[in-house]
């Protein structure tokens, strides 16, 4: 029976409910010292999240037939990844706002205010507090797939999983790279497959991490051994792609207090997108011009935010981006051909059909 | 036959031929990806460095009868480990000098500073590329510790290592955050034990941890099988806080070419040391007074620096902390009583020695 939009909210709040309770373990909390770098672990991990991506490892670990249960510690582990990598990514991106609330590095900031620091001490602190925990996170999702040991999972299976985290990194932090490296070149040097290898390694492959230990751990196999855990990964990773594509659109079309986030934020980075790639060469010369002097620059003023805005759905950016997003996840579904019918099943093609349509 | 301190550096020499080719092979540098990022991923890597660690690490291999080829993936671990910690912990005390060049944030901010970035943008390029090498180095550390199967050692032994390269980082990054705190905290305000257990989460348990590294890899046994290896966990982790300990002394007497880094920079920035705890409790009012002035206050001039070294002098401070590094090393030589003589074990003490007695 096909699962609604109603059901998989409801299934990952089931999860979420787990998953917190889990990662607020005293044995846990207890080792993150002193307390202030304690909050600034726990500060994004406790603010409403949607719990993607240890949604998708359970579901996949369900799919195999695996008992979901058994994954919850490694659903936790793509949690905490996730995290770590937002907490330097807001860094990085100098962001203010997360998930509704100040970035961690500015709720640093904001309480060595508080404590009387001058202006630029209270940002160096919020800046390394930030650092830190973000290392401690990534740290702590290590221990975490370690951890699936306890629950029965093989030696061999969790050995294979914490090698596939490395490079997992390695890929996720290349993606970061050539994000910071592109907003610094010209939209028209770049090409639309050099920004589609960039969603795939910033936010694709880690979904596939969660789909494979998902599936890895329901029939504790490495993925070597069973042709499904990459069909799931496969599954997984191009539903992230047009999560992405379909975060690139709501940045532009979407509602600024569902999303958490600045609408315009986007554009006054000039961040690339296949968005912005695809009205800049539909767009006339005037046009070009006003986007080359506008998308990235700081000084650039809300109503010229809203000119660029409507360039990009009038040039078809929005629509073409929102087409090549329908097709990727068309093609996810195909991925999942020979996993058997199941619940499980059912409510990975409803996350399909949710990356379809998403509105926040 | 005791090993001279000449012999104990040619040892550490012969040992970082081999790791600098380990870490340099091409398997490794094309996983790491932009040009950028490699670049900075192996910008202090290749800096001329004593290479401690990975040398405690392999001669704890050998004390035990081991083989030190099979440790030398993990030798590469500790080096790289250390490296990311150096990355990150150089963002957060905004040093601008590693081993005689540039701190990584500071080399990068050049870099773009050339290619005409503002003065702004080429501060955050450098921070961030500065960030994302550091987790980088953190997750290949991890995986040339999982390489170590590669060598035939046992996945139970690469399993235990693993589980407590987390708690290293736990216990390393603790010491980091108690160190930003500690640095608010008025110095008169802080005890001595919480700046011996600073240095112990700081710079004693990754010493620690290359022991037990080196000692398990050499039996093929985790620790709770062989109590060598806590013998000799235990040694490297005094020895290690001893060292820290001559750092500070060698930060108010040492020569700037030899170290690396400006002198004074530790009374700029307002360090937390034994030395500094020790002469304020000696010191009378009117230099009290001056110390809590002065230590830490950027505006503090060469000529105030010279005066509070000679107070820390003269006040005793460095000389308690050398009695105290001292004792410290008597105690670690003492954990090696059960280590049957060889030439590793003499490697071993001749790093006692040189900690005890070190000049830069």
């Amino acid at each position: 029976m096909a699962v609604n939009r109603g059901e998989f909210i409801q299934a990952l709040r089931e999860r979420e409910a787990k998953l917190v309770e889990l990662i607020n373990r005293d044995q846990y909390r207890r080792s993150f010292n002193p307390e202030e770098l304690r909050e600034a672990v726990y500060s994004y991990l406790n603010r409403p999240a949607k719990r993607l991506r240890p949604g998708i490892l359970l579901f996949s670990c369900g799919a195999v037939g695996g008992d979901e249960q058994r994954a919850l510690s490694a659903a936790a582990a793509v949690e905490v990844y996730h995290t770590w990598t937002l907490v330097h990514d807001d860094i990085i991106d100098n962001d203010s706002k997360r998930r509704g609330f100040p970035t961690l590095h500015e709720q640093f900031r904001g309480n060595a205010l508080n404590e009387g620091y001058s202006e630029g001490e209270a940002a160096d602190y919020g800046r390394n507090m930030a650092i830190l925990a973000g290392d401690l996170q990534h740290a702590w999702s290590m221990q975490l797939i370690w951890e699936s040991i306890n629950s029965g999972v093989s030696s061999a299976v969790v050995l294979d999983l914490l090698a596939r985290l490395t490079n997992l990194t390695k890929g996720l932090l290349e993606g970061e790279a050539l994000d910071v490296l592109f907003s610094k070149r010209k939209i028209d040097d770049l090409k639309e497959m050099e920004i589609l290898k960039m969603l795939e390694l910033k936010t694709g492959i880690l979904y596939e991490f969660a789909g494979i230990v998902g599936a890895s751990i329901g029939l504790d196999r490495t993925i070597d051994e069973n042709n499904l855990i990459q069909a799931i990964g496969s599954f997984a990773r191009k539903c992230g792609v047009a999560f992405q594509l379909q975060d690139d659109i709501l940045g532009i079309t979407g509602d600024e207090k569902r999303l958490g986030k600045p609408i315009g934020s986007d554009i006054r980075e000039g961040k690339r997108t296949v968005i912005v790639l695809h009205a800049f060469q539909q767009a006339d010369d005037k046009d070009r011009d006003y986007l080359l002097k506008w998308l990235g620059n700081p000084a650039v003023s809300g109503e010229k935010i809203e000119k660029i805005k409507q360039m990009l759905i009038e040039y078809n950016g929005v629509e073409y981006a929102k087409k090549m997003a329908d097709q990727i996840v068309n093609e996810a579904i195909e991925e999942l051909a020979p996993i058997p019918e199941s619940q499980y099943k059912n409510l990975l093609l409803a996350w399909a059909d949710y990356v379809a349509d998403r509105q926040v």
